[in-house]
């Protein structure tokens, strides 16, 4: 199906997301030819650019972030749709320039990209309802994360959004979800038989989900001290990736479907016992700094850089299955799994000198994005003696080539009008409402942190949480 | 545990099987340190060898078939413990004269290994018996394959054999049994929670067994003419396999537990429609000679050098699951393998231009011992699209050491009285009472049989024979 063509306005064309991801991605639709030859893209910031000017920039975005694909040639018959358009996101008068001037661009679709500071969606969004660019039919507005920053301001936000746009034209953005291991997840459980009849507290003993980062905050002092690690990636990606190997098998797998599916496993999902997840932050030692002494951080900060929390999933299927989850900066190495380990066997016939290990099927999307599956084989020679061995598949080696960038997959879902892969409404008021215990309970303590050294796995607490049920963290692959 | 001391007296010593299996076994025990110092071996034959002769062949038998392993040291150590005698099967008096010598040597456990013809097992057994050679305690009898040309001689066979030895004193060969990933089909089943759950009727769809072989009947054109694929092959290594795909879990895994659970399933397996049974015999091509051209095969012979036969087993978890089980000679390549093929899923939730394909579970023997599972995964890029993708498990890869040959492992056991891997005596007669049919069909009918030309997977009726099912033979990895 090819992708019909629209005005792209990126709000906040000037920044970091833009240059990083969102030029890349349309760039790399223009390449493959599925952008369409009419699609325009408008620059809107409170910068006084020219066209040119934008041009000039978005092309050094591209030297800089996407070297390995630029290609001069490709790129002469890109720019000249580029057009930029200064103002405040706060002014009415401003977007109503905007709006003459798609009006001139005579593109019957607009899509509109907030790549901006959270704090600007409400008035962007009211704006763009003001001067009439919320047609349903021909506008679609996409909303960046940070959506809230908890429970009530994000229904205060979806109230604003819901106001002027309905439902189907607000695409909210969980990149996480377009990563091809995230989307496989549903491939690998509803396409195939082997796999979904032992996915549930029958079989399963616990799971785990990691998000580990070996960069520390970067430049993002004060923004960090607020957001923190729970409203960085815990709320959003790490909750997303629960649902995903949680859910029921939606009947179809479309928006609706799909998301009303999460919708049913995040309204069952709670944490357990919030006082005793552990909130972690990153010391210092030679090299990396201490998170207390990074810029635009106070020196007594309780702001967690590390989660390790106890989730729960109050179902049929996962009655009693804990889902421990944990994520955070500055550990050992970049690392994003799921690991669903299964209960050992009912019965073992075989003359052991040690308890058989516990299969596990781990999912990887980073490093190396691709399925592991542990299983107790035969050690070669007399007798049975057992041994862990592992079946493997990786992303890259059967299909030989690269993953589509998840903004690629986004921005090209939006052209299309699909938003399966966004989050609803319902979806991220609820993702909200898990998290809320766990930072009220922080948020009215006063205890520090569990400190943990830059380039360790995080802090000892988060192994405790484990062992005591009797088991432990399963040491991710590093690169 | 170590290896007690015995004589091992090896009947046929001159001929092919010792010097290609019996010695590399014994070799290997002896410079792993695994042969326990005061054992002897004794060569049996009709020739007249000296000791020294014996030494000497053994040893011209290692250079040859064994010589990555040969080393002049090690065999100095070996060389003396091995002696011979000179006599005829017929003979009680020579059974005497054995005697004597095993009292010579004052070793207290006795092994008896028939590497004989099978035309000689009875009278060897009943000559042992006659010199009181059958001491339960001190004596084993190893019976080789054949055991028996169909049911009724397995059972007079039987009664022989029993008539001298105690059943727990008798080891039929099956060397299959032995093969590591022979084994490991237990460990993988039994030891792992993720595999047991799908493996039965409601998940499977069908199975199917292979054993093909490149090479032709080489010299052995009057032996195979009596025999044919079915005796040679299909009633012993291919019913095994199948057998240990399907058996219930033993409550423990020892003797008797493993196999009465073997025999429970030979008893619920038939043949079905023997008269649809594919029986097939290799023509020739410009290299390679046809069957009926073979020495010492008639020109109009009917003898099968291929079989496909569908089996059923009757009983709660396999009903109405088809195994398809193939064998031959001259087919494409060497190829042993098993094929769990699962039904599809219930229900599909994504647009699919086409049906998912199957999943497939392979547990390969050879070529390269080890597991692949094959499932759907969703291919890299917009939408979900599937496509077939696998994990592997290589057997050399993950133990980074060769597999210890069959015989290796058979040859230990008789010597720690483990009898797990040989065939009981009803084990054996289930076994034959499943291919009798099929014998007599085959053997009561004049048509000729299914034609094949050497390099193929067979003949093309193998492959009516699951067409007819809406069903396909899986490819065989070749190597």
């Amino acid at each position: 199906m090819d992708i019909p063509p629209c005005a792209f306005v990126i709000f906040g064309i000037t920044g970091d997301l833009a240059a990083r991801k969102l030029m890349p991605a349309l760039y790399a639709l223009h390449r493959t030819g599925a952008l369409h030859k009419d699609t325009q893209i408008v620059g809107f910031s409170r910068r006084d650019w020219s066209d040119d000017d934008l041009r000039e920039e978005m092309k050094k975005a591209l030297e800089e972030y996407d070297s390995d694909n630029f290609d001069e040639e490709s790129w002469k018959t890109l720019a000249p749709r580029f057009s930029f358009v200064s103002g405040s996101y706060t002014e009415a008068e401003t977007f109503k320039g905007l709006k003459e001037h798609l009006d001139s661009l005579d593109v019957e679709n607009h899509i509109f990209y907030t790549s901006t500071p959270p704090g600007t969606y409400s008035d962007i969004v009211k704006n763009l309802g003001e001067v009439g660019l919320n047609r349903e039919g021909t506008a679609r507005v996409v909303i960046e994360k940070p959506f809230g920053h908890d429970l009530e301001s994000a229904k205060e936000l979806n109230d604003i959004v819901q106001a002027n746009f309905r439902e189907q034209q607000i695409y909210r953005i969980d990149h996480y979800l377009a990563k091809e291991t995230a989307q496989n997840i549903a491939a690998l459980r509803f396409a195939n038989t082997i796999f979904e009849p032992t996915w549930s507290a029958q079989y399963v003993d616990h799971v785990q989900v990691t998000m580990a980062e070996p960069i520390g905050i970067g430049g993002r002092g004060s923004f960090y001290e607020e957001a923190g690690v729970i409203r960085d990636v815990f709320q959003n990606h790490l909750l997303q990736l629960v649902a995903l190997t949680a859910t029921e098998p939606p009947s179809r797998y479309d928006a609706k479907s799909v998301r009303d599916e999460k919708v049913k496993v995040f309204q069952a999902m709670k944490c357990v016992n919030p006082s005793q997840a552990v909130i972690g932050q990153y010391t210092g030692n030679g090299e990396a700094k201490a998170y207390r002494k990074e810029e635009g951080v106070p020196k007594d900060s309780r702001q967690g850089t590390y989660a390790a929390v106890e989730l729960r999933i109050e179902n049929w299927r996962w009655a009693n299955v804990p889902f421990f989850v944990r994520c955070g900066k500055r550990l050992k190495s970049k690392s994003s799994e799921i690991v669903v380990v299964y209960k050992r066997p009912p019965h073992i016939p075989f003359d052991l000198d040690k308890p058989v290990k516990q299969d596990r099927m781990i999912l990887r999307l980073v490093p190396n994005e691709g399925i592991t599956l542990r299983f107790d084989a035969k050690r070669p020679g007399q007798g049975i003696n057992l041994t862990k061995a592992s079946m493997d598949f990786y992303y890259d080696q059967e299909f030989n080539r690269g993953n589509p960038d998840a903004y690629e997959t986004l921005i090209q879902d939006v052209m299309m009008g699909d938003p399966t892969l966004f989050m609803r409404s319902d979806e991220v008021e609820a993702q909200w409402r898990i998290v809320k215990p766990l930072l009220e309970n922080w948020e009215n303590s006063t205890e520090d942190p569990a400190f943990y050294e830059p380039g360790s796995w995080g802090p000892d607490e988060a192994n405790e949480l484990l062992a005591k049920h009797g088991r432990a963290w399963h040491a991710p692959a590093t690169q």
